[in-house]
C-alpha cells in the first residue's frame, strides 16, 4: 500500500485521503505506510521532510516525520499522530476496521476520528492554501507514530530534536478529536496532569484462627485510602475542574482463604490542575499518608511509588486561542468552549516549546468499535483549518 | 512399605511406631500405607476393622478406618487423621521429611506433631491397656485420611456412616496437637465456627479522565468493609474469645492503569463463638451491609456469597472434661486450660454424636518445615492416654 501512488481522488478530496490513511494498518507503534503516504503528499507541495526514527532500550523503533515549508517567522505547526489503537474484535465492526467505507454519511474505520480524518483535513487545507503561493512565514507538520502507545519515542523526542536543532515554533495546533458531540463544541487549551501511584501496606501474614500472631494490612490500607480520598484536593483552577483521585486497583497476594495476607496494595491515578505539579502533589499525598499512619493504632508501614506522566498546563496566549475560536465559530456558528477537560495528549510535550491548542473532529467514537466521523465534518474541518492558516498569516 | 511387617521395636515403642507412620508418605489425601499399618496393629489386639472408602464427585476417593474392640457401653473413641500437609521445600528440612530421625531428643518428620505421634501414643497405650484383658465397654478408633484437605470424604462421612449403622459413641478424644508450647498446656473443649464470604461491589468501568461517566466501586467497597469491621461482633462467650472478622483478600479486574474498574471484591473469614450460628452471622452481616449501602450517597450495588465451614460448639460435659484434665495434671503437674481457641478440626463433626475434646502433643511446629516433637512427649502422651483409658472405664 505505501508504495502505491495516491489516487487522484485523494488529492482533491479529504475524505478519500482519510480513507487512504485508514487503509494503512498503523496499529501503534507500526508505521503501516501512513507516514510514507503523508510524506508523498507533502513533498510536491514543497515541504522539506525529515524522517526521524527514535528507539529506546526494550522498545521497538518508531517512525516520525518533521516536514517544514518555508524558513521564516511566524512558524505555524500542525501536530498529529498516525498510530491508532487496536481494532478490538474485528467481527463486531460493521466494516473491516482497516477497509473503511462511507455508510449513511459516516466514514467508518479505525482512526477515522483519532486522528487520520484530521490529518487528511489539514493536508487538504494545505493544498488549497498553497495554491496561492508560499505562506508569509513557515508551516510545519510534526507527525508521530507513538502517541497511543508508550509515547516515549514520539513527540517527546521530536520536541527535544527540534530544540537541539534550533527549530522554533511560534504556535501549534494538535488535530485531536476535541469535540465531544458536534463540530464547534470545544477547543482544548490545556490539560490536567496525570499522576499514577502504587500504595503498598505491609503487615504480617498469618492464620485467621490466630489473628494475634498476624497483622492484617487490609484495614490499614483502607484507612490510608480514606485519608487520600476523604478531602477534595482543591476546588478547581481557572478553566480546570477540581483535581480528582481515583483508586484503579486493589490487590493482595494469592493465598488460601484462611490466611491473613502479609501485604495489601492499591493503585490510583490523579488528574490534577495547575494548583499542583506532580512533585507538589506527591508531597501532599505523602503528608496525608504520614498523618493517617501516625493516627492509626500501632502505626502503618506503607510505601508509595509514584510517576507523573504529564504535568498540568494552560495555554495563556489568548490572542492565539481567540483566533482559533473565531475561525471555528465562522464555520460552525458555535463559539467553542475553551476547555481543559479529558485525557492527556501530545500537547503536554509541545506546550514546552510553543502555545498549543487542540481542535479536530468529533471524538464520541474514538477508540471504540465502529469508530466513525461524518464525511461532512471532514470537509468542514478542512475549511476551518484553511481559514486558520489564512487568518494566522494575514494577522502576522 | 505398607506390606512390610511392623518392626519389633515399633511394637513396644511408641516413638518407633510414630517413625514407622511418618515413613508412610500420606500427603493428603493419599493413604500412603499409614492406615494399613494401623489396621495391622489393631487386628492382633482383637479390633474389628471396617475400611470405608468415600468418594465425592470430582474428588479422589479417600481411605478411612473404623476399628472397634468390644460391643458394650460405655464406648470410648479415639479420633485421628493419618494425612499430613505437604512437606514444602524438602531441601529446607534438616532430615528428609518422610525419613524421620531422632536428633537431640526430637523426632523430626512431617506429621510428627500433627498427628502421627499421637496416633502412635494411643496405639501403644491400647496395647498396654489390653494386656489386662478387654475393657468393660468398648474402645474404637476413627481414623481418616482427609482432615488436612477438603475434609469432605473423611470424618464428615464417617460420622454419617456411624449414625446410619447404629454405632453410638459415648465420649471421644481427638489426638490433635492441642498444647501450644508444653505438654499439659491445653485441652480443647470446643471450637469457634468458621465463616468464609466473598463480597463484590459493582460499579461502572470508565476512563480516569472522565470519572463522571464511570462509577468507581472501590470507595463503596471500603465503606462496606468499614461497616463490617467497625463494631465488634460480640464480647466473647463463656470460654470463647470474641468473634473476629479478617479481610483476607482484595481484588479488582486486571485493567490498564488509567481505567476505573467496574467491580471490586473482598474476601473475608469470621471465626465466631456460639453467640452465632453461620446463618445468624450471615443475616447480621447482611444487615450491616444493607445499612451501610443505604447510608452511602447513591447507594451501593453489592452481593455476598458465604459458606460456613464449621459451626461453633462447646463441649459441656464437665464430668468428662474434668476427667481428662485430671489425667493430664497427674502426669504433667499442670492443670490444662480448657480452651476453645485455634483453628478448626474434625471435632466439629464428632460433636454431633458425642461429647468431644482434643488432647495430643505440642503443636508449635505443626505444618512447618522441621515439624518435630520431643520423644519424651510421645512417651508422656502414651502414659496420659493409658491413664485416661484406665480411669474412664474404672469410673463407669
Ligand atoms: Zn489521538
Ligand atoms: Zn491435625
Amino acid at each position: 500500500m505505501s508504495s502505491q501512488p495516491i489516487s487522484l481522488s485523494a488529492q482533491s478530496d479529504p475524505v478519500a485521503l482519510a480513507a487512504e490513511l485508514i487503509r494503512c494498518p498503523s496499529v501503534t507503534p507500526a508505521e503501516g505506510g501512513a507516514i510514507d503516504l503523508i510524506q508523498r503528499w507533502l513533498e510536491p507541495l514543497g515541504f522539506a521532510c525529515e524522517r526521524l526514527t527514535f528507539a529506546d532500550e526494550g522498545l521497538p523503533p518508531v517512525d516520525n516525520l518533521y516536514a517544514r515549508l518555508g524558513t521564516g517567522a511566524p512558524h505555524f505547526c500542525f501536530a498529529g499522530h498516525t498510530d491508532v489503537v487496536p481494532a478490538g474484535s474485528e467481527a463486531a465492526w460493521s466494516v473491516p476496521p482497516f477497509q473503511p467505507a462511507v455508510v449513511d454519511g459516516m466514514l467508518t474505520g479505525r482512526g477515522a476520528a483519532d486522528m487520520k480524518g484530521a490529518i487528511a483535513a489539514f493536508l487538504a487545507a494545505l493544498a488549497r492554501f498553497t495554491e496561492n503561493g508560499k505562506p508569509a512565514g513557515s508551516i510545519s507538520l510534526l507527525i508521530t507514530g507513538d502517541e497511543e502507545g508508550m509515547a516515549i519515542n514520539g513527540t517527546r523526542k521530536l520536541v527535544k530534536w527540534l530544540q537541539e536543532n534550533g527549530e522554533t515554533i511560534d504556535h501549534c495546533i494538535v488535530g485531536e478529536p476535541s469535540n465531544p458531540e458536534i463540530m464547534g463544541d470545544m477547543i482544548k487549551v490545556g490539560r490536567r496532569g496525570s499522576f499514577n501511584a502504587q500504595l503498598t501496606v505491609s503487615g504480617i501474614q498469618g492464620h485467621v484462627a490466630y489473628p494475634h500472631h498476624a497483622d492484617n494490612p487490609v484495614p490499614k490500607l483502607t484507612a490510608l485510602l480514606a485519608a487520600l480520598t476523604g478531602e477534595p484536593l482543591d476546588d478547581g483552577y481557572e478553566r480546570f475542574q477540581p483535581s480528582n483521585l481515583e483508586v484503579t486497583a486493589l490487590a493482595t497476594p494469592p493465598l488460601a482463604e484462611n490466611v491473613i495476607p502479609g501485604e495489601a496494595g492499591a493503585r490510583f491515578n490523579v488528574r490534577f490542575n495547575p494548583n499542583w505539579t506532580g512533585a507538589s502533589l506527591e508531597a501532599h499525598l505523602r503528608d496525608r499518608l504520614e498523618e493517617a499512619a501516625a493516627a492509626h493504632d500501632g502505626g502503618i508501614d506503607w510505601t508509595l511509588s509514584a510517576r507523573t506522566s504529564g504535568e498540568a498546563f494552560l495555554t495563556t496566549d489568548t490572542a492565539y486561542t481567540d483566533l482559533l475560536a473565531d475561525c471555528v465559530e465562522q464555520h460552525t456558528g458555535r463559539r467553542p468552549e475553551l476547555s481543559t477537560s479529558g485525557g492527556t495528549s501530545d500537547a503536554r510535550f509541545i506546550k514546552d516549546i510553543a502555545p498549543v491548542a487542540e481542535f479536530g473532529l468529533v471524538g464520541a467514537t474514538m477508540h471504540k468499535i465502529n469508530e466513525q466521523v461524518a464525511t461532512g465534518d471532514i470537509h468542514l474541518l478542512t475549511a476551518i483549518y484553511h481559514t486558520i492558516l489564512t487568518r494566522y498569516f494575514d494577522a502576522s
